[in-house]
């Protein structure tokens, strides 16, 4: 993405007009706003920036911060007989988004803030990042989340084998089907608001999509728990799902392990597909 | 709406203050902001423009997003004996009023982010979009809603039908009146925030109001919700009623549907006329 | 208020730095800002314009919207013998809290977004309205609080009058002294958030103040009503109170009724006080 | 601070691009973003200033109010034979993270808004403020509290003794070592978050930086709330913790008492080493 974004700032004046809520696009601002080029699929120069390792590092340590505060808290209520004397089931929910909210608040300046495979993906399909940042961020989140799962299990290890770990896996009444397909709409959910949020063209606009950002990303991480924890436990985010599996380590959740990588990258790539060639109509377009 | 706007960015520089919370209004003001003119009915140039159909469809997605998150999270809530033990009817207000947000914050740039043809009737009113637009909408927000609740439906089929399918209908203590009051009240709620939100005079001073839009209209679905969810289960939004009410498809809930759209479009239009006639006195002025 | 702020945009050019998160204000920014002159205590010419009018009504439609949905919350979760089959207590925070936000978003730019009697008791004293619009809004906010109630009672009467009406009293092992003291802080919280959000000089430098004000300003509702539900049901707003109390009429709800009064009042000059002497210092400086 | 940071407004022109929520952030930039110059540990200047005292009141009154509503939340929530009639182990994570949002949008621009001696020990590491700043800041923190809880306890003596008085301890199950890293990891969160938002660099470039600050600090102290309750109660506060503890006043929470300074002062200085040295590089530069 280095040094290729068009400076929104300046961009910002070319548009006559800012969209309020409630209002629809204007159709001939798409040919004003120049699309900027594709990240190439090889970088060399990025491999010798700093900026490059340092985004790495960064997301280690949000997926790792991830998957510390989200398990704990998921171990807190696994742990009480009653749920009305813990945080309860929304408690959880909260957990995961609020965490989401705040690292990518933290991070998206200096990787992007993805903290999720499949939102590398999903960026990836789009041309956002070199295919080289998109497997070294994959890489990163995934050991970050199994660092983070292996320091709940440090703090009580028979509660967490017996607690199940924060382990996804599809619950009883439910096919694998059904599993499938809520990680598939899940993550279409969040990485459709992703693409949302980092849409340049929408950013020079309205000036509510660049800063309320996190917010939104955040909170659809929260609600997709809300529908979705009583079908999977709720992945949509497979470096969450492999961190947990892998500290857990039990048949039972290396069963359906497939499921969480599977459903979260076709979601990511449908939620890329309905932007770049429904929300942006890029491959429609002569020249930009 | 399109290439109608005043340019709100170069506007702002006209207005001699800015308002902070806690002070009223300045009356002169009136006088210097031109109120855009209304929108046609029908607009032909609208009809062969790719961003009219776009808007279509974004609607119909964040439609069918919506009701497939709620429907989802009050299954959920439905299915366990005891409340405890899942998000509870308060996770399932944040379902409802935090899939506006996000959704809302995703579409405001490409629809207008209606989501709702309370909303489309609303701004309709106060000649915010064409007729054919306003139709459009509906039809498409109708559709959506469907097909959100029916692959609800698909994932447990008897739950759905056991748990009464998330449709709306006015419970047992309330009478029919009771029902209709609410969704009215509870309309003019979320639509009067969603014109406070869309008011270009207001963007232009408070440079709160176009920023957080989208999160005081996700907050009015969610607090209407906590209040009115044991009076009927909360509509406010006809295609979400009838979305649920054609999957679920029992007597029960088709006897009291009516009451889903007629409040609502009571609601909205008494909201329009609020916004219209007393905060920004439009028939009263005599040229802008 | 009218016309006498300064502007705020071009004044934000004389400061020569923002002041980020996690640093202190500087002191001799003191000196630059003009502190706006104290509203007179009539003014003749605000009774002739219609925005005043309007700031009225504006007032008595969003206490009659704040009333009518938290009353209704409380309601629904009184009427369940399980709090867990309800929104629960936190839920009736959120209402409070959150109608706040919603209400204060909307009319902030319409009449300043009191909705409350002791913020305009606090706004008054540190002379940022007017002494007859001051008690112009009083009466509409008491009007409103009434109406507002009163449509809550007529949907299920019996209820009503059985759980308690929403009316404020202190509760059993709490003294009137406790009750008192509970209003007293729990006000200042909120008014001394409302002039952190209303100080023209902190809005010129920090960007956070006016884009995210309303939010805070509900979320103090919402704490206060945390910690203090179990004292006196909290009031904190006189308006709130008062609207509750006539409509559920019982010596019950009249005996305690000065501490939604006096308690209030009391905690919004605290707040008054402490914004104007320690925060902004204004009797200290020579001229300004 | 005073006087020393860079003019950010300015500053922001000099950036060609803004950096979109997703995309990584440019290296180049690293070398035209000049590093404010280090606080001083000890400036005279600064104690003959009016704003330094102020500051000092503003931390005050901001921890008093902090433990006033929180620690009365937890009262309320320990008052209740069933968690269900009450807001909740949540409710209480609300209070916390809640409290903090609101007195950090209030303080920012007063006193840098750190209601924590951990957060001004970090900010103190990274020569954000001066020595003697520091020290005061931690006076008055630790001042404010113990008047907060000593108000608390005023309500209700019998039932804050019984009730544990809000203060931390390590619960049983855990060992104190599983207590001093939740202690170091929970506060790394906040103190992490605190210095992503006070990021000069960043608010020139991302708009969410500056505008949401004091929204995902709020979040973080609720989120590590939700995580850790079950183990310590959750400190990450050493002020809060000490101000529980003297009113409290019983060996059981002295016995643990260090754990709940010596963690979060670990975490913050990790949290700093982190931001100066990964994210900043600041070592490393050869001149800024």
């Amino acid at each position: 993405m280095e040094g290729k974004e068009e400076d929104v700032r300046l961009g910002a004046n070319r548009y006559s007009e800012r969209q309020p809520i409630g209002t629809a696009a204007q159709g001939s601002d798409d040919k004003d706003y120049k699309e900027p080029p594709p990240a190439p699929l090889f970088e060399a120069e990025e491999l010798a920036s700093w900026s490059f390792y340092r985004a790495g590092i960064a997301e280690f340590v949000a997926t790792f911060l991830f998957l510390y505060i989200s398990i704990l808290t998921v171990m807190g209520v696994s742990k009480s007989s009653s749920k009305c004397a813990t945080v309860g089931i929304q408690g959880i929910a909260w957990s995961f988004g609020g965490m989401i909210f705040a690292l990518v608040y933290c991070t998206a300046g200096i990787s992007g803030g993805h903290i999720n495979p499949a939102v590398t993906f999903g960026l990836f399909l789009a041309r956002k990042l070199s295919l080289t940042r998109a497997l070294f961020y994959m890489v990163m989140q995934c050991l970050g989340a199994i660092c983070g799962a292996g320091v709940v299990k440090g703090f009580q290890q028979g509660l967490y084998m017996g607690a199940g770990g924060g382990a996804n896996a599809v619950n009883p009444g439910y096919t694998k089907g059904d599993g499938l397909g809520a990680e598939i709409v899940g993550t279409f959910v969040l990485v459709y608001t992703v693409f949302s949020a980092t849409d340049a063209k929408r950013s020079a606009r309205d000036s509510h999509v660049p800063i309320l950002a996190p917010l939104p990303i955040g909170f659809a991480v929260f609600l997709v728990h809300l529908a979705t924890i009583p079908i999977t436990g709720t992945g949509i985010n497979p470096a969450r799902s492999l961190g947990a599996a892998i500290i857990y380590n039990r048949s039972h959740a290396w069963n359906d392990h497939w499921i969480f990588w599977v459903g979260p990258f076709i979601g990511a790539a449908l939620a890329a597909i309905y932007h770049v060639v429904i929300i942006r109509a890029i491959p429609f377009k002569s020249r930009d």
